[in-house]
């Protein structure tokens, strides 16, 4: 077996077996495969597809390309949540805490955010004190003390799928169902998932545009899941618009604990329940959707959320008092209120739009070497479908640099659309693929 | 403009334009376009091809990319000759001093054999003395006074289609039409052709295995030759069995000096004088391709055609001796016959496994880096459709190395097969598309 035999196969869009797969895989992940030769056989598999075989060897190799995270001595089945990311989305900080208060491990590796989306751990670093760099053992320690631990990825976790993103990302190769399924479940189970929660956003601030791409991305996700026996569901959310109220590191923050207290907006509650509820019928702990949504409910409002937000925090290093009293998080110098130059109704927020603002007033990263200001943000007072009146506040926003508050005005101005006509609110749970 | 820009247009199947093709073109011969993202490209377009505007463009980019014979001086129309391969295939040894002989100038610069098609500067160089690696002055100035000569590579022709070949090469890419075809035209352009006369060879021992490929490519050269202002001419012609009665480098030049003194070959005379007419029309010497064929016969049974080779290879400093008297060519120490076992009809000679053959007894190279044996090589006595009878020599093997002997002759045997049932000989001249 040659590489070359492998990429003429693909190129002749036959289907390539587990062992030419793993082949590539390896040959690639050591050096041993050239870029060029790797980009050759994205490109073919870009274009002429994988079934779902193809699929789902690519994402077990590329698994097994590096470390595995161990979770067995836990003793438990281990349900990990993924979303496709968003613009706003905190949904694992209030989420992760409240799957945590029903004894459900959470054992959670995060990213830090790239382009207009934000990453948790990005959020995690702006609670002064917290520690998202800890070391692999006493990671896994912290779950088996408290049941929840949240860190960035410190295991070389499926090195493979670095290299191919990496090199896709560089080729126009990066729009692939079948290569993105294949990298999120890929470092889904590297870290140890035995089921998997799948956030699939759609719109304009996610990386699926209509629901058709969003659909087939799900699809394939839980294909995967199958044939390597972690079973997987994926809820199908709206990301518009953004979701919740604030975008910005220390902003959605303060949001998330404001929801932890029980103080939660109504998308971002339909979207932590809807998983939530999965993740406790995964784990075995409540097979009843809908008792498990009360459940969680429950735990929001009685303040058994919040208290293992507390627990967390404390175990990684952070200063609770910051979470106490969510005034003392760092501030910008400027909260400048935007007001409404008409009365109507909001029929747009484009989410991407709003991630480019935020990432213009620096919450966001354009290279990974960039810098990132974890206070700056925006605050949207208002959603789509709501009525707002001339002169109304309809957003904050939050800035350090002076010479930005009027161009964010103005953007902001164009990004929240206002109309005559009545609008309805935004669906925010599109569906459930299973 | 980015190159990103320009992979994702071609792997969504549009069309590149001619300025995006140019900052392909140049970027990677500069180095600034990097392997992996010029073969995400390349496999984009072998598998959603090009249309004849995008290759025209390609070729003329890949010409433009190194330096261009400039054949001005000479104040004539150029008409280079060239073909896609084969076994056997001394054409251009007969051909180019027969056309010269009519004061058609004739400014050659050939490639060396790769794999088991032998290249003219390889048959050239058995000539004891002769130099195909002259200054370009020098050659440009030998055409002037003679009206002929015959070279080596010696100007870095197209640069770009160089890099790119080596590349597709490594990934499965070469077998796409539209790249081959400007890969050869590329070449022809810089080397200063005015108008080209294709020889597309098809069959077991060409590069085009089916007549449907062949004629694509020679559609496709043509259409290139069409919008780049280069008129071509293609004549397909039959690779099925090995051009000729010998394969070998020194093999090929005795039998080429004795089709330049009349003594032709049937299948030999029927390329060169299909292609000849073409030239001598292209040329403007005669318009009416069955008289430019009663006189290039003519000019190969008065001697001229062999006169003007004495001419050439004296010009480059070749001991005419050597052509005077072909027995004074090196020869290998063993001359071994082959005797057919039974009495029937040849129905098959596979010019792949005879040009293998070849170069197994080390006519060929199989890397660049290879020494070639002059001497060794095949002659068949016998051609498809031939009548041959038991104990009858059908083939002489020249070989150096006594521990080849056994296994070549049985090789051989299996190759020339032989049955009763009769015979038709092969077509030479498949068809011209113009």
């Amino acid at each position: 077996m040659t590489v070359l035999d492998i990429i003429e196969k693909k190129r002749d869009k036959k289907e390539l077996e587990k062992e030419e797969i793993e082949f590539f895989v390896n040959g690639y992940t050591k050096g041993e495969i050239t870029d060029y030769q790797a980009s050759a056989l994205v490109m073919a598999i870009y274009i002429n597809g994988m079934t779902n075989e193809e699929t789902t060897n690519l994402t077990l190799s590329m698994a097994h390309s590096g470390e595995i995270l161990d979770l067995s001595k836990l003793g438990k089945t281990i349900v990990d949540k993924h979303s496709t990311g968003g613009v706003g989305d905190k949904v694992s900080l209030i989420l992760l805490p409240l799957v945590a208060s029903f004894g459900v491990p959470v054992a959670k590796m995060s990213g830090r955010g790239l382009g207009f989306t934000g990453g948790t751990v990005d959020k995690l670093e702006s609670i002064p004190g917290y520690k998202t760099d800890i070391d692999i053992n006493k990671f896994v320690q912290n779950v088996e003390n408290i049941g929840i631990s949240m860190i960035s990825q410190t295991l070389n976790l499926a090195p493979a799928d670095k290299k191919l993103y990496s090199l896709r990302d560089s080729i126009a190769c990066v729009e692939s169902i079948p290569l993105i399924a294949s990298s999120i479940m890929s470092k889904k189970i590297a870290s140890g998932a035995d089921k998997i929660v799948l956030d699939v956003t759609v719109g304009s601030g996610a990386f699926m545009k209509d629901l058709k791409s969003a659909e087939k991305l799900a699809k394939e996700m839980i294909e995967i899941g199958k044939l390597a026996k972690r079973e997987t569901v994926a809820v199908i959310t709206n990301m518009d618009e953004p979701l919740g109220r604030s975008v910005g590191n220390s902003l959605e923050v303060k949001e998330a604990i404001e929801a932890l207290r029980g103080n939660i907006l109504e998308d971002v509650k339909h979207v932590v329940l809807a998983l939530g509820s999965y993740m406790l019928k995964l784990s075995g702990v409540e097979e009843d959707l809908e008792i498990a949504k009360r459940m969680l409910e429950e735990n929001l409002n009685n303040g058994k959320a919040y208290k293992k937000f507390l627990e967390l925090v404390k175990n990684q290093g952070g200063d609770i008092t910051y979470i106490e009293d969510i005034d003392n998080l760092e501030e910008t110098k400027y909260i400048e209120p935007v007001y409404s130059e008409k009365t109507g109704y909001i029929y747009n927020i484009n989410a991407k739009e709003i991630g480019k603002l935020a990432c213009y007033l620096g919450a966001g990263r354009v290279t990974k070497e960039d810098k990132i200001d974890k206070s700056v943000g925006i605050e949207l007072l208002k959603k789509v479908g709501d009525k707002v009146s001339k002169d109304e506040v309809i957003a904050y926003l939050h800035i350090n640099k002076p010479e930005q508050l009027e161009i964010a005005k103005e953007k902001i101005k164009e990004i929240i659309k206002i109309r005559k006509e009545k609008q309805e609110k935004l669906k925010t749970i599109i569906k459930v693929i299973k």
